[in-house]
């Protein structure tokens, strides 16, 4: 199986953008992630191209990846759209790194875009309620706020979490975007603002839940051969896991953890040769749609046995100076969640970190992760990154 | 690059279900797919699937394919959910071709459904249309057969194509889903009947238009140890092509010829190795979402030069006793157009075909493909499979 590497990456502001559309967002992405290409590339030279969107707000359903492609100039090349709900991003990075390693293109395009703010509140929570289970939960009114709510409460039982340690996800993450220059909501929040936000749907509170966003995202996936002509610097795509699990949380044995999360960190830690998380990893994007879900994330990914994930952000260590920092983009609570381009968005700020190049800059870091959900967990992806001239040296 | 194989393709029934849903559908043609593997199947041995759907009615937008998946069984693989319109099964096939020949995977599902008939006439030609172009076509009133209508017009003026040869399209296809028991419109009609239907958009008529159909489809790609192992008879795939096309018509340089089509079918030729698709083609599922597609097709394809179509159906050329047969499952104008089910659906066919068991069966193929369209041509997949006992022998 071939090698595959990152050879670019960008993403638009993500924000609320009255006059922005899917297309003029993914432009802007598209062409950060070709100014990002160290060597001169000539845009004819992508193959292929597969983008995540959820398709909010129904204006371009069908084949709108195409009519992306297309706005950018990339006229005739296979191009897919990939829906997984929140992970539609990283399913499209999957299927661009499989395409690259069956030697089926040489380059190829990955990412998502999203335009979630000029629908009414009543209306983009139909089209995010359409992602859940449909009736068991969203047919019985149960919105994602209220299941990562139940999955925060029986944490918070099971485990002892409190509301501080939720709060201290929202106080980390908008620490880390206020200095990130392409966050929706790039502003620092204090504990004691963390703690008294009015009620979602308890025990989770506004600065619990991330905003909706609109925005784009995008990498360029290369062989081998590509990358060490058109990257200074490239990033290899050292592992690749994913796995569906059920799409309704009552499904489940027990609502303290994602098992779709847990397969996709063990195939991709398989595939990358990775034993020990906390030590063989420098970063991570975890997907924290929701407070709970990145200290779910923490025990799924095996950076704290289940129910220390409370300790471990408490001590400092996911911090930007601890020994597994996490979520220094700031995440989707403070960078903002826009659906399709969450997960390539998340390997944006990967790219970046390998090439001492992020916001918030880990000290030389070799190796990390981005870590996408769909909904409550029905798909995740997880995928692995190393700094190739680190590793090779 | 591994080879890919194809051990086992099936569908639900094509029809109107007012009981059904696209995970009942589903079951069914991946029930069907099981039973059509020669070997004893465990089917923990999948390892991913990718499913194909518009996901028309909007009742599980999001996530729909893990849903699915789920729903047979298939817990904690990696399942994505492929959408370019009309063309979302032959996308989910190529992604599935593509992460066997990765090497990533050695069995992997592809499939596709769609649920049409119960929702309201103008809900469904709302969600058709929103693959279409939104802001010059959909917005302006166009619908798709009133864009194909314009490609019919076209190309009767440019090329002397009359309504009668439209019209033989229906003859032809409905004459091959008569004998098909999973045909949604599962019945002969005459020459007179087909001049004569009611006019949808001029010139073309009811006959000339597939119907909105209900349906799931699914195969199996394997690796070859694999295929080798469950299949006494596996068919290769042996060229995939695909291709983005302007999204709207009128952005294309001529209305007469898919330029997508053309694209696709001279990478999945190259891929195969095929010099003259005449000759070395025994069949063809192409896609007749009107009458004059199946005619373009001929074009796009290479069966025969610009403006020839028209005669080569006359001369019963593409019949299925001529010398290339053409949609002998009775294609989407009689067996049906349940959305994403559609692509893996040609595939059914072609499986069937090459191992005998078609129920309009060519005289002992070796090779034949099938053409998928998005939209009025946004994206195209062609896939050319041959039976491997035969070409190995």
């Amino acid at each position: 199986m071939a090698d595959a590497y990152l050879v670019g990456a960008g993403q638009s502001p993500f924000g609320s953008f009255p006059d922005g559309t899917y297309r003029s967002l993914f432009e802007t992405a598209y062409d950060r992630t070709l100014e990002s290409v160290d060597g001169d590339l000539d845009p004819d030279r992508i193959e292929e191209a597969f983008l995540g969107t959820l398709g909010v707000g129904g204006r371009q359903i069908g084949l709108s990846a195409p009519a992306a492609t297309e706005h950018v100039g990339l006229h005739g090349i296979p191009t897919t759209r990939i829906e997984n709900a929140c992970a539609s991003g990283g399913y499209a990075l999957r299927s661009a790194v499989a395409t690259v390693r069956a030697g089926m293109a040489d380059l190829v395009l990955a990412g998502g875009y999203e335009v979630m703010t000029d629908t009414s509140a009543d209306r983009t929570k139909w089209w995010l309620g359409v992602s859940g289970e449909t009736e068991w939960e969203r047919l019985s009114g149960t919105t994602f706020a209220g299941v990562y709510a139940q999955m925060a409460s029986a944490h918070m039982d099971e485990y002892g979490t409190t509301a501080e340690d939720l709060s201290r996800v929202a106080v980390k993450n908008h620490a880390n975007g206020a200095r990130n220059p392409d966050a929706h909501l790039g502003f620092e929040c204090s504990l004691e603002e963390a703690m008294d936000a009015p009620a979602v749907a308890d025990p989770l509170n506004l600065y619990h839940c991330c905003p909706t966003t609109d925005g784009a995202s995008a990498v360029l996936v290369a062989s081998e051969a590509v990358a060490n002509e058109l990257s200074d610097d490239p990033v290899r795509v050292a592992g690749i896991g994913a796995a569906s699990g059920r799409v309704g949380l009552f499904q489940r044995p027990e609502p303290t953890s994602i098992p779709a999360s847990r397969t996709a960190a063990e195939r991709a830690y398989g595939d990358a040769g990775i034993d020990r998380p906390t030590a063989d990893l420098d970063f991570a994007e975890v997907h924290d749609c929701f407070a709970v879900a990145e200290l779910l994330a923490y025990e799924d990914l095996g950076f704290c046995e289940p129910g220390e994930a409370g300790r471990l952000l408490r001590e400092g260590r996911t911090d930007p100076d601890g020994d597994l920092p996490v979520n220094t983009s700031g995440g989707l609570k403070s960078k903002g969640h826009p659906i399709g381009a969450t997960g390539t968005g998340q390997v944006v700020e990967a790219f970046k970190q390998l090439r001492g190049e992020a916001s918030v800059q880990v000290d030389n870091p070799v190796r990390g992760l981005a870590h996408n959900v769909g909904g409550s967990g029905g798909g995740v992806t997880v995928h692995v990154f190393e700094r190739a001239a680190e590793v090779d040296a």
